[in-house]
């Protein structure tokens, strides 16, 4: 596709020459001649010299040198528009494989691609245009909308209402028994049937082997456009706001409500029953103990603000020298003390005189 | 139902009308007027003034101003019963899908539910009353009691041995490879077969996508009533006291020990080759180095005594200023040498005059 | 077997009478009078004199008392080898079982097992003596070497590429799509088509649910031997270097290159963008927020050498009485200083006298 093409499908302003042939987008350090690539954090930008890329979309105020730029105003998005240009994703096979088990009372949409070996329970409803990857089960009476896509192994159970365009990776649980036991008073466990249910709203994504677990009473609920990578823990009756991102093996215990545009990075945890607020960000790692107001940037277990975080990591690195010098001037502060005692008393005893 | 037959039923004192009827249970913000709600944490009693609860299962000592209150001892224990009266699981399919697949040695004990795609191999033995929901592999020679509940995509390998009333979410693994290689001379590893195998005593329940690893001989056993969640894994040879409850993604290397009642909060890492004593508690996030005594209440990573980790959290918020306060204490100091010496000298010059 | 056997089979030096008869193999602890043993961690050789072993494998300069002891170099890799001659892993069945469900296209090589809803993709590719547990997915286009073996619900994704001697444990996820939105202007996230693949070299195993994602463009690679635990996250676009080791839990962000024979242990994070060089250890839950040079050992969050980390932890176990002394020098000081302002000024006073 010639780069004056691309320009125009995505309605950026072409800065260079529109006749060279792109073949496929990259990585700035891994793109080639005859492909396109982006610049979006400007930390990479001193990359752009050494890259060998046919063309770079970037915004109006990045140069990017001899390559031709594509200019955008969000050139990551832009790039996420150019890949499908050049990649076809397997297109899923229509109709139901011979080897899926659907029961009778489960009720299809239009359009549908259902691989082997998938299960749909019994009165189980999904909309139109599903793909069902092969292995993938619906629980009974499960409730499912348009556009859905479960890759091998998910997993929908029962009760579980999901809204169009969600999709779920390899593995994921949508729905799995929550974490409630009673102790009694010899200290044994009790199972707290988990009779409440989850709900995906529409445009949320799942990752593999993610874990949302349905709700003792009542629903977990996981809010229009989040997005949920691997591994990730959702405990029972948490709130998930719209378009928070939470990156992989984050953790949430149960009951907790986390905002709009919430953004939890990887292996975050964030404790039971509380509240955060819209657009928090915590950096990898940090450990959540209490409710985080609206717009804070968090870091550390226990949580604390990013800049103090930074400025105590930098000061621990010298902790060791810290600890050295008080002990140091403690003794000094005796040696003085004692000292000044005997000036003190010296002089006295001068006075005394 | 009325609210004195659950009176009954829970064997709970009523402190209020009998007559209401109730038709549901829910979290204390959540509950409608004919709807059961409980307080179990001290901490949420402030809540009460705000619940439209129609009743609430509370201790004797706490106060439920005009709304009726179910008196008990365990409020939460008497609440996961009262869910129950409100609510039926699904009920599972009596007898075997056809499309499961079961070895002709396997044997069955009575009233199964077997679902689609369900794998059992050769020479696996399984008890009474299991519910084995779709795509669940059991492979050759595990021995499975009564009672087993199996969820989709849960696994049980090769020689496992399960006891009674035990409960696998989806995607658990049991039996899994133990992490076992062998550096040779030139840093390649190689593998260890891992011989051992795994052991669930009875009423133990496995989240979802948790995985516990067979042993490199000999094996990996969880003892009685212990709970994990999801997303945990228990490495191999290690032993995991009754009555112990692991939270998400709590990771135990191998060959540790658990004693009795221990409980592990979200996302705990254990080293191996510790012995952690009856009853410790870590709270979310410990990251666990060295054995740990029994009864000890343990944070942080290395772990410490949680009061100690607390109070160092707090004293981190202003260790900027402390650093700054030593800094200035330091050239005071100095300061304060050097006006001595001084002084000191004029003092000796002077006596010298 | 014989003891003087196993040592001739394990080309060891035999430290004792060679006609005693073992017949399994066991740890230090566990070992009865008829099991061989090891020794190989140092820390161990204290155990060696209660233990009630047959034999133990050991280096030249360990003593083991009155119980018979192979000599070796490895213990440990001895003791590897020593496992197989007790232990026979369950004999895969040899054939496809008849609930498989293989695409005409799909192109298998000689000697395979194949069980029961294995699926595998149209265009998918096997080498000989595949090994595919139950419930198996392989997805179109993927291409994978001899010696395979896979777990049961084991993915490998559309177009991934698998050397000779994998192993998959159960519920690996090879090439899911990995975690790429693109954020618009209002805050919502658009999902960026993963268009790349994952490489996994030869003699790579993967853990349980470990997820490996696919990259944006371009490729996720795991070199030559690299050993990864269960539930651990590889992000897309990231290389892990040969002979490389992540134990479980272990979080690896986006476009991340670890170099040769790095070892992560447990529930390690690392971010997205770095380069760590060959050889870098990192303990337990360690977070490496930057990159890291060659032979580094490491921990913390963020990282910091591992010595440092050490002597500042055994530090903060006395912070509260640093900050106490602190303190109490400020104080002091501030009374010196008076002291020596009075003494100063009596001086002074004096002197004008």
């Amino acid at each position: 596709m010639r780069l004056d093409e691309i320009a125009r499908k995505l309605e950026c302003e072409l800065d260079g020459p529109g006749e060279i042939e792109i073949t496929g987008v990259a990585g700035l350090e891994e793109a080639g001649p005859d492909e396109l690539s982006f610049v979006s954090n400007r930390k990479y930008v001193p990359k752009i010299r050494h890259s060998r890329a046919g063309a770079i979309l970037a915004a109006s105020d990045i140069r990017t040198g001899k390559i031709p730029r594509l200019i955008s105003d969000n050139p990551y998005l832009a790039f996420a528009r150019a890949i499908e240009f050049f990649y076809q994703p397997p297109s899923p096979v229509p109709g139901i494989h011979p080897a899926a088990s659907i029961a009778e009372t489960a009720v299809l949409g239009e359009d549908y691609s259902i691989g082997a070996n998938v299960v749909i329970g019994e009165g189980a409803r999904l909309g139109d245009r599903c793909v069902l990857h092969p292995n993938v089960t619906i629980y009974p009476q499960a409730c499912i909308g348009d556009d859905f896509s479960a890759h091998s192994n998910a997993v929908v159970r029962e009760h579980v209402r999901i809204g169009h365009r969600v999709t779920l990776q390899n593995g994921a649980v949508i729905g799995g028994d929550g974490f409630g036991f009673a102790p009694d008073s010899q200290g044994q466990y009790h199972k707290m049937v988990q009779s409440g249910t989850v709900v995906l709203e529409d445009d949320v994504e799942v990752g593999a082997c993610a874990c949302i677990d349905r709700a003792t009473v009542g629903e977990t609920r996981v809010e229009k456009g989040a997005k949920i990578d691997n591994l990730v823990q959702i405990g029972h009756g948490s709130q998930v706001g719209p378009d928070s991102v939470m990156a992989a093996q984050v953790g949430l215990a149960g009951s907790t409500r986390l905002g709009k545009g919430v953004r939890l990075a990887g292996q975050v945890g964030v404790a039971g029953h509380l509240e955060i607020g819209d657009g928090p960000v915590a950096t990898a790692r940090t450990g959540i103990g209490r409710s985080v107001k609206a717009g804070s940037v968090i870091s550390g277990t226990p949580e604390m603000d990013t800049t103090l975080w930074k400025k105590n990591y930098l000061l621990m690195l010298k902790f060791p020298e810290l600890v050295k010098t008080v002990k140091r001037l403690n003794r000094e502060v005796e040696e003085l003390k004692s000292r000044i005692s005997e000036g003190d008393f010296a002089q006295r005893r001068k006075n005394a005189e």
